[in-house]
């Protein structure tokens, strides 16, 4: 099992720095950053200050999208970060959703979610690639040849197709053993069908977690539902109902909550923050669900229940405050009984 | 007088470092970076690794264009590379020469250059910006409000124009004194003549430099001539010819050069390198005057030239080896001088 | 109030070098460490790592002692360690006591402590000192003349009028308020006694903390009384009798502990460890008066009786596990109290 | 071929990190330095702060002696800056030369010496040892069990066979390929005597060096005969009348030099000053053989000689300015020659 922190970029920068040290002495794998430039920040330049002071754990955006960054400049970017750092970059990467949407900008179709994955890791990797955004075929002759991990977000049926087709893993926002397990087993299935070897596929789940009693818990942490739930819901709803990896208190929120669409009254500038109007639709169970909420025998025993659903990475969102304590808890507490 | 040194950004990432530390503790200014992604890689990434070792020293792409990131994404670096050191960020701007045409796209016009100039500025200090590329207005609430100071890179009269009106200081790619000051004063004018204070308006002069005999030097240098001297022929002999300041030596080299447009011939996949072909219409006078080549007392007698014609920063374009011993002299020998 | 932490010296490196980072971002003003070379590790190496990752902080050990190096190159060290920071070091000393002992030697007399912060406080400044040690007088013209504030590790009425006639601030290894003012009120009129202005003197007390639950808190930190407790008891009995400042708590411990001289019993190599046999005589209410253990409320109001004790700084010693946690809960929850 | 450099201590601490980082970009293996606390300052806690810089190159002091430090602090040392750069720590020790001297002492007997390498290499590798400078016996639990390479200094033939029974290495203060095999023949015979495997013994010389025209560079370098010459020419008087590998640059200095005993008219606090008067004694060609100056295929070649003559490390006194260029131009022109 790994294990990942992400970073939202919006710490003060000397504590990010302090934290990223603290991480990799604690035994994590992972140091991702949200990529959403006008929320938050720029998630590249901070990757390249902390890993200065890093020797071992890896790096990516989670997640980026097609549509940012001409493909030429992401992969520029991916290639002198794996070059400053010995090849400790991944990319992962969805069709495009709170960078996008809050310039009022549409996310990416799949297909060009698909053909971006294939260009910045060719670019990266030192080969020409051609594609409609530069005239001329791109090369960049300096790369060092690392090859470029893609993990790929994805909910629904396509996307998970996509995923399991494309990409080297799967990015699963929520730490639901049961959705993790009906997602993982989509992507797995459509890679196989291609005639892929998906032996090594990873998983990733990521959600916000909280050591210590469940009710502050989720108090800290029921942002998270806001965010990913009526995505979510609105997936299990159209095409979940055969399955009964569906968890009951998803159900319930299904039937119960009170926006219908997707975005239906969302405010993209209170995205991921803890005291948001955008928290209406959100129940306990289901943060309880979506989150990892409790003393650290629960996250043993969740991540547990994760990694035998598939999951092979489970990442922290870093968010909400409590940052080094919660990575304290898990270095000291939960990481030692995977490792 | 401020010194600076400008990274192609091709060097080994830890010898990078190592000449960043060295720069700072020898007394110069700013730390600048060529931005062309595709030739050369990320400068952004670069500049945040860079400002892991400094606390002092200054950082800007040298110089960047309107064309190669949505603005927001470029305000994003700015802000954020502000936020991670104390708002040790410049911008230097131009109109965008090898990371276009390398993809085969066409610089941008100075009208958008001019508009894109205003609209970093304004969204990395944190104000609200609306322009084409975003849909919805941006602001970035993060930013803590540092100004970015903004220099203008040209040579011809309409983009001098465009640099006294609306930027921070203008860049100059060579080391002739006449010249310099050709440009300077036109840009300043420029913007006397719309009511600016000019009085503390900044001009950088930038060229490759070698410390030691003349000849080596010439051989070490002569590729920068091919890079910018056909623009600068070009510029000199439509609008120049009024002048006096022109020197003897440029008279010459426009008579005698072979290629006839700016980039007939030239090849960008060897832009900067020492032993590209494209050094065919170069001679030694023209080296020698857009360049800094000789003992240290050349080197001190030319840069009080260029202070006498009004430049306030001479930057060391680093690219053509001997880094080091070239760092080391300035500190040990040059920048006292003027400190 | 000026806050510090104190490491033992044992924790894994990069760890140190993460909580560092996260001490100086989290508003603290001082990181010292335990001075016994034997026992833990060498403290002035890792003072050294340690600010190569800070530019605020101060440091020092806690507590050097006479007679563990020859003073010039006690000397020597604190005036490099001044020249690479800047001039952030520091000096405590008392008469020595693990480092020592461990090996076999005995503290120093308070005659040699007091010349011994002459000569290295004179050695370090620059200027020339002739000791005992060294045939020859030495000066060191390298030291760039920092001036080094010396703090006095003191109980005993002895040792408290040299902390005030000698020192700039005194040592006090306990928090527990009544105790902390009859301290410091000696060292004071000690030093008004000699005519000197006592206004700037400075006061540390210093203790192992647990924010969290208090029974938990007194299994962590109950190791602490066991090293400090007999050697206060034993001042209390003889010179406190007539006092009113000695709480009661104390007086209890006094008369009920088993062992009955200061190191009766004493296991040196089991010094500051959380489950060692040396705890047998001490008793809860003890443990939480010399420490501070309880929710972080409980920890504002005893430095806030520290502060009108006279106190001037508190430091944690970080010895005891929850590193990350205390320092995390006291930037968060206890410093921006006082600041 | 291992490549080492030697700091003298005095550099500007900021200069000294960015040539550490030089150093290790630059293929370079070792970082020594100076040990002579009171001359140039302490070289253990500048050791810490460069290690923060690098991950490769191992360092040590060049040269230790018996009589500074008690030996449980130096092995404290050794163990703390072991575990904190993974083991890279190597000690070099002598029998005490300026570091004693300018305080009125006399070095150390070669018995303490060799008394005093067994004792800080027992103790540093977390083994238990008993010396008349601790009335208990000493070990430190925590050391993670580094074994530290010892070096010993030597030229006369009873520090040679010291050198070669005890030590890992030879430190022999000079770059003359005759002497360096003379003195290597009779560590390695010495150690082949006891029964030694003698085939991975190394030996380091080390002395100042100039890239660059000849005549400069004597000027640069000529301190360092005047330093180390009436030494060598003592034991050469002495010993070496019956070997042909003493040059005749030598015998020539050895007859002609002024002063007759080895410090006779030496101040000590000119030690290895450029313009000391303690040059009196030096001519041009001991210089010249003693230190390599001259074009960078002199120094390929005297350093082929140095091999062929067993010596494994060739170390530079980084010492007389020019300190960057010197360590470029042999990361550049002459390392690439050996590796």
């Amino acid at each position: 099992m790994e294990f990942g922190i992400a970073f939202k970029g919006d710490l003060d920068h000397n504590r990010m720095l302090a934290i990223s040290r603290q991480v990799e002495a604690g035994g994590f794998d992972y140091i991702w950053f949200f990529d959403s430039h006008i929320i938050w920040s720029d998630p590249y330049t901070q990757i390249a200050a902390s890993m200065q002071h890093t020797e071992r754990v890896r790096y990516g955006p989670l997640v980026t999208n097609p549509k940012v960054r001409d493909w030429s400049v992401a992969a520029s970017i991916f290639a002198t970060l794996n070059r400053m750092s010995g090849g400790r970059m991944d990319m992962a990467i969805g069709r495009g959703d709170s960078s996008m949407r809050v310039m009022g900008k549409k996310p990416a179709t799949l297909a060009t979610l698909i053909e971006c994955v294939e260009a910045i890791r060719t670019m990266t990797s030192g080969e020409t690639y051609s594609y409609n955004g530069s005239p001329n075929p791109v090369f960049m002759d300096w790369t060092e040849g690392y090859e470029l991990p893609v993990w790929i977000a994805a909910y629904g049926p396509k996307a998970l197709k996509a995923a399991g087709e494309n990409g080297d893993g799967l990015i699963i926002q929520l730490a639901e053993p049961g959705l993790c397990q009906w997602f993982t087993e989509q992507a797995k299935a459509a890679g196989e069908a291609t005639g892929r070897d998906m032996s090594n596929y990873r998983a990733l789940a990521c959600s916000p977690v909280f050591v210590g009693d469940v009710e502050t818990g989720i108090k800290q942490t029921s942002w998270f539902p806001a965010v990913v739930g009526n995505h979510v819901a609105d997936i299990v709803e159209k095409y979940g109902k055969d399955t009964d990896l569906v968890p009951e208190s998803l159900t319930n929120f299904i039937e119960t909550r009170q926006g219908k669409g997707a975005d239906e009254g969302y405010d993209y500038r209170k995205h991921a923050v803890k005291e948001s109007d955008n928290l209406y639709y959100v129940n306990n169970a289901v943060t309880e669900s979506f989150c990892i909420v409790g003393p650290p025998e629960v996250h043993i025993e969740r991540i547990e229940k994760l990694k035998a659903a598939g999951v092979t990475q489970f990442t922290i969102y870093l968010t909400q405050g409590n940052e080094e304590q919660i990575v304290a808890e898990y270095a000291d507490k939960v990481i030692p009984h995977f490792k």
